[in-house]
């Protein structure tokens, strides 16, 4: 790890057997960290999304649980895997669509299950080292990211980011900002737009906060700035994480990508997503099949205000992502590699790993 | 003035020599009527966007002079006019970009002018009844706007409309959501998409709150919604008001507008501008003599949050106004009719009064 990272975002304290966790709905006013040292307060940590980011959901579940089992005092293994499978399922319901929690906890298992013949020392430790690895490949990953896609960028570049995928999301250089970090590094001077990303303002509260506590040059707009700082040609690349992309390359992401994306298009401006192939969902055809979550109203009327800001009783569609078309997506980027279009036999080389 | 329209927006009453206006500020929390009696208040409450929205602007500084001059004890027309000249480059300061108080206030003055030959009396009364008569004028292009663009729209259509150029901004109608109004009144039933639009949120405080109120099916979005609903086929057109369109056709509007016509475009939706013909600027051939004015970075960061929402001392890029190329335009609809690409031709005749 660089010194762009002051702080670091997850980890496990086994001296006090705690997760530990910078609390992100505190940003970007405190840094408040948590000591968490129960399976209630880790749930209610990544429920409320004070870990949030899907790669840091997976991390802090493995960490979590491997925290909760070194307080576990028993010398059978069944007596031991009946109290894993427990934590495991009820962390598991803490955000049922986060599909890297789900991940690193059968992860977990799967790797538990193999030293079932050893002691509970042994237990322990294969559990500690697990999420250790969880957490460095997850780390190596998203430099891989940054390599490819610093490779499609050049010193200078106007930058354009949408919500936030970087260091607060997942470990260490994050996926959309990994180029960033690593361009940084490098000293590439590039200038990057932050959308502020309503109604929940993940690129006002984390990207810009994230960005310039690494001394990145960034600048904060509106959402429906975008349109303008590309207009002026001060933008020379968009960057965007990704929730879940579908076989053909149709893309889920945070509400707002998609138009951001039709702006891309319209500018001449080149449109990258990124993400780990785990992100890749093969089963899922096409964006169609996506569905989209809608979200309660108040996060548009009322969260973060000091009063309401629409009327009382107003209707309010809210949904928290939207689907960008594979045609409006210029590469794809991943772990290994970059895809172009048509994107369809790329990922699914990927997935299966026949290269 | 149908029955659509409960409230007042702003009016004189000459019983206790008061401009009253709704405070636009309070909105949509409480309706706070305010009656100014003094060329302080008027000032101050221009100023401070109580009363906002070109056309009302120009109406509430015709009014605002009224009422003040009626006050004025004295009997020889140079001590009147003079007293007139003072009150009326004062008010002229509150807001010195909005063509409309210009043009209000010169009207004013040259109707008082025509009757230099009379008496106090009449100099009074003819400055009541040519505020009178700018308000009454302003309403009657209103509603032909509203008639033109209605033509263009059908019963039962999905509409999108960004920031709030309706009945708050202008007299009755408004520009942009008169065929909205007029569509209410015939039983039309269209759905509007409301963009909240940031920063200043004139969409979820005033475009939601006096649609609503008149009855009007409305649904509040983030302004990064508009790509998602347009792709799901519920948005059939666009109408936006502007702020100054040049000879070529290339509208200045709130920002977010182009970016908005860009994503009407890709998804094949007309793109609709309304607004009166003295909107026009024929001295300015296109948006690039346009010059944005760029606002503070606090309504991005700070304004109408309970705490900051982005980290201290980020970079903020924060214009007001955008332009959309004429190219993206659809049609431009005004009280004299619809204006069709090229619209240089048009728009001339119009200035020209040519027709």
């Amino acid at each position: 790890m660089g010194n762009l990272f002051t702080m670091l975002t997850v980890w496990a304290d086994y001296g006090q057997n705690a997760l530990v966790i910078l609390d992100q709905t505190c940003l970007p006013n405190r840094e408040v960290y948590l000591a968490l040292k129960t399976a209630e307060e880790i749930w209610e940590a990544i429920y409320s999304l004070k870990v949030r980011g899907a790669p840091a959901i997976g991390v802090a579940a493995a960490y979590g649980v491997a925290v909760l089992m070194q307080g576990v005092e028993v010398t059978d293994f069944e007596s031991f895997y009946r109290e894993f499978v427990k934590v495991k399922k009820y962390l598991e319901s803490s955000r049922p669509t986060a599909v890297n929690l789900f991940m690193a906890l059968d992860r977990m298992e799967a790797r538990l299950l193999r030293h079932r013949g050893e002691g509970v020392k042994d237990w322990k430790r294969v559990l500690r080292e697990e999420a250790e690895a969880i957490r460095e490949e997850d780390a190596a990953a998203c430099k891989r990211i940054g390599e490819w896609g610093v490779s499609l960028l050049r010193p200078g570049m106007g930058l354009l980011t949408h919500c936030n995928a970087g260091h607060l999301a997942v470990s260490e250089y994050g996926t959309a900002l990994a180029p960033v970090y690593l361009g940084q590094e490098r000293g590439y001077a590039f200038s990057v737009f932050a959308d502020e990303t309503r109604p929940l303002l993940q690129g006002a509260r984390l990207t810009a906060y994230e960005l310039q506590k690494a001394g990145v040059d960034v600048t904060l707009i509106c959402d429906n700035m975008a349109s303008t700082v590309m207009k002026q040609g001060r933008v020379q690349a968009v960057l965007v994480g990704c929730d879940r992309v579908a076989a053909n390359g149709d893309t889920a992401n945070k509400i707002g990508t998609s138009g951001v994306a039709v702006l891309a298009k319209y500018y001449g401006i080149p449109f990258y997503v990124l993400g780990p192939t785990s992100t890749i969902d093969m089963g899922c055809p096409t964006g169609e099949q996506i569905e989209i979550e809608e979200r309660a109203r108040e996060e548009v009327t009322e969260k973060w205000y000091a009063r309401r800001m629409a009327p009382e009783g107003v209707k309010v569609y809210n949904p928290a992502f939207d689907v960008t078309s594979a045609d409006l997506i210029t590469a794809i980027i991943t772990e290994r590699g970059i895809a172009y279009p048509p994107f369809g036999g790329t990922l699914r080389m990927w997935k299966e790993k026949t290269f």
